[in-house]
């Protein structure tokens, strides 16, 4: 950080501003002091990765015995125990078609994870090239790709893992900015975008109407562009009721761009995130192109496992009576979270957040260039968290600012124990720098 | 086919060679008339694939329910409904490291398909390179691979989807023939072989000790030749007890090839051919390397259902029981295949076969020209079959001879009727040629 980026920033950080500089550091060393003491206790407290805890784990065990018996596992005359149907099983495909309100004959049906959809379909453009590529990305001699920043780090981790060359698009409080959106889309190696659109990781934002109808009529320059809509958060309220959200598929094909979108969804944070279902849903023309290439592959993910979810959520509507038993035991930690940060961080305006209304994460930022040493901080006093940085392409946040807390997976008293402890390392790391 | 072979195979067709031509005539006519009654019949019957048939199905569906509670789900201190664990449960991998004789820490744990597993590492040869890779296979000009054939369709599919070139490698009774493989290898451009070793893919072979030595010795000029030793039936009798097998992991790294070797196997034909698990276990060097570039794809695959397997097939030894048991299944519906080809087509010579003691198929090698006429026949007559050719590299028999049957999925009734069929096509193929 530039010398006068932190002049500007300690000018706001008003309460210690007024200190005078011996008076911050006896602040200072009372903090250490303070964390020196919670440091002896070997705490073991985990907020890094949105996994749900043990209550949500229970709450959906009975999932385990929906199918007992050989003849429990035939619908519409078909054995799920046995080889077959690459695309999934059909009662599966309505299921995610409810949800996401597109078309069964446009999902395919995965296993456990949508990441690895989301993986292979990147693959193959590399490998084989997707409907409307030139050639397999492998041969294109660069491919650059727009990742709305802060972001999902396995996101980014494929776009790394491809060479591709990502370029960091600022989020705003309605989706990325899309007036840059529209401007790089010209760029012929621009070959595509990642977006959580409802809930965004670790926002919590959920895109406008007027982005979403923005980004399905982009008229991008490269033939293959490839939307990447990972609706992970499709269902997952943490307060108040079930928000509808528009049929992406629907809208590119009105705007004319049927071919564009990709989209993801997964029950991992329905039902189990270690043995879930997962779906990828485009255009049937699409998926004939795919299911080409993916015969070659797979004879078919895991039916039986698609028979269980399909008789344990019934439909959309049953489905979202589960989130909602979801969101009793996650409202508590996400409020816990929140009001923690009001108490202890909002007087001393030490950083800002969003105040989700579902998803996994609250986002925190704070005053540029504090982000790594908090973090760094806490892993010392036994608080696991998500790199610093990790919300960012190549791992770097360009203001050392962003870190996303997952508040699900620990008890709620564990979570407090872990909001204080979070509090007080980014009130240290911020008196370091000032004292 | 050249005149001259014809004349040739005539010959040696003896009981119809003793025909006069009208008396050849005079018996096509009745089968032909056979043909049509039974055409009349509308049968359904299928042969095409290794699909375990219903009965062997139902013998395993108590791993419907070998996970019930919470508690059931937990192991060595694990929660396998959430999040983690990359390469597998490790108890899983103690079971498949049992089973193929090499240890845990070589082993990936992957879904229901072993096909996936290898597809991936072919993707990741093409899109990443593998350990010893000069560079990714994508930016090679010309890849060739071994194909022994007859040989897995599916493994011709792999290499076909990524453009390889592929040459037929004979098979002899021993494995594939060795004098060619290591002649085949000295091309830099030959980046890898299918293998079946333990009763392959279609033929029921058993790589013999010398050939497997051999195999593990090669000296590739490619430094990133890959050895795809598919275990498919690694437990996998028919008739007589279980036939113990080298672990071709150790003899490649004894003969210093380390890391040239990945195995596969599944439990595809072990409890249910939709909903298994699978294996992919090389060197921990390779599974270093693989793990670096599989953590963008997958947090992990199905853990659920893992454990499921773990509890249900205990061990090596309890495995095999239950091998035994299937074998119970089988073993009838191999006998009725055999027999009848011996009955119907042995004292016409129209065709050589092989007795395997394990597997899931009968190779029937029909005097050269009657295999695509004979499933053509087949099909008309309401028998589905694997589509002649399909034990080829590029579906291309150049006998037109080789015709593959999987006995296992109808039930013993039908599939004596399927046989009866399959040999009067036969017959008839024969007939129409002569006559």
């Amino acid at each position: 950080m530039k010398r006068t980026e932190w002049e500007r920033m300690k000018k706001t950080v008003e309460p210690f501003a007024n200190l005078t500089l011996s008076e911050k550091e006896a602040l200072r060393k009372s903090l250490r002091e303070e964390f020196d003491r919670v440091c002896e206790k070997k705490l073991k407290l985990n907020m890094a990765r949105g996994k749900p805890g043990k209550e949500q784990l229970d709450l959906v065990s009975d999932i385990l015995t929906v199918l007992k018996t050989p003849e429990d596992c035939e619908i519409d005359g078909l054995d799920v125990r046995n080889y077959g149907n690459l695309s999934g099983l059909p009662a599966a495909k309505q299921l995610f078609a409810e949800i996401l309100d597109c078309k069964p004959e446009q999902c395919f049906i995965g296993g456990s994870a949508s990441l690895q959809l989301m993986y292979d379909l990147i693959a193959k453009a590399y490998t084989h090239g997707l409907r409307h590529s030139p050639r397999p990305w492998s041969q294109e001699p660069l491919v650059k790709w727009l990742c709305p920043a802060p972001g999902y780090d396995r996101h980014f981790g494929i776009s790394k893992s491809f060479g591709m060359e990502m370029i960091t698009v600022p989020m705003t409080p309605e989706g990325p900015d899309m007036d840059l959106v529209e401007e790089l889309v010209k760029d012929p190696t621009v070959k595509g975008i990642w977006c959580v659109p409802k809930y965004s990781n670790p926002q919590g934002i959920v895109y406008s109407q007027a982005v979403i109808q923005r980004i399905a009529a982009l008229r991008p320059a490269a033939p293959d562009f490839t939307l990447m809509w990972d609706n992970a958060y499709c269902v997952h309220e943490v307060f108040g009721e079930y928000l509808p959200f528009p049929d992406i598929l629907a809208l590119c094909a009105q705007a004319g761009n049927p071919d564009m979108v990709y989209e993801f969804a997964s029950t991992s944070k329905i039902t189990f995130p270690g043995a879930g279902i997962s779906c990828m849903a485009c255009s049937e023309e699409n998926q004939a192109y795919l299911q080409g290439l993916l015969k070659f592959q797979i004879i078919s993910y895991d039916k039986v496992n698609q028979l269980r979810h399909v008789r344990y959520l019934k439909d959309k509507a049953h489905t979202i009576q589960l989130m909602a038993r979801h969101a009793q035991v996650l409202a508590p930690k996400f409020s816990c979270v929140l009001e923690t940060l009001a108490r202890e961080i909002g007087p001393l305006g030490l950083a800002s957040w969003e105040k989700p209304k579902g998803g996994y994460f609250v986002s925190v930022n704070t005053l540029p260039g504090l982000a790594r040493r908090t973090l760094e901080l806490c892993t010392q006093a036994g608080v696991t968290m998500t790199a610093a940085g990790a919300t960012y392409p190549y791992g770097k946040d360009p203001q050392d600012s962003n870190i996303r807390i997952a508040p699900s997976y620990p008890a709620l008293e564990e979570l407090q124990k872990a909001m204080e402890v979070f509090c007080l390392c980014l009130k240290l790391a911020a008196l370091e720098k000032i004292a």
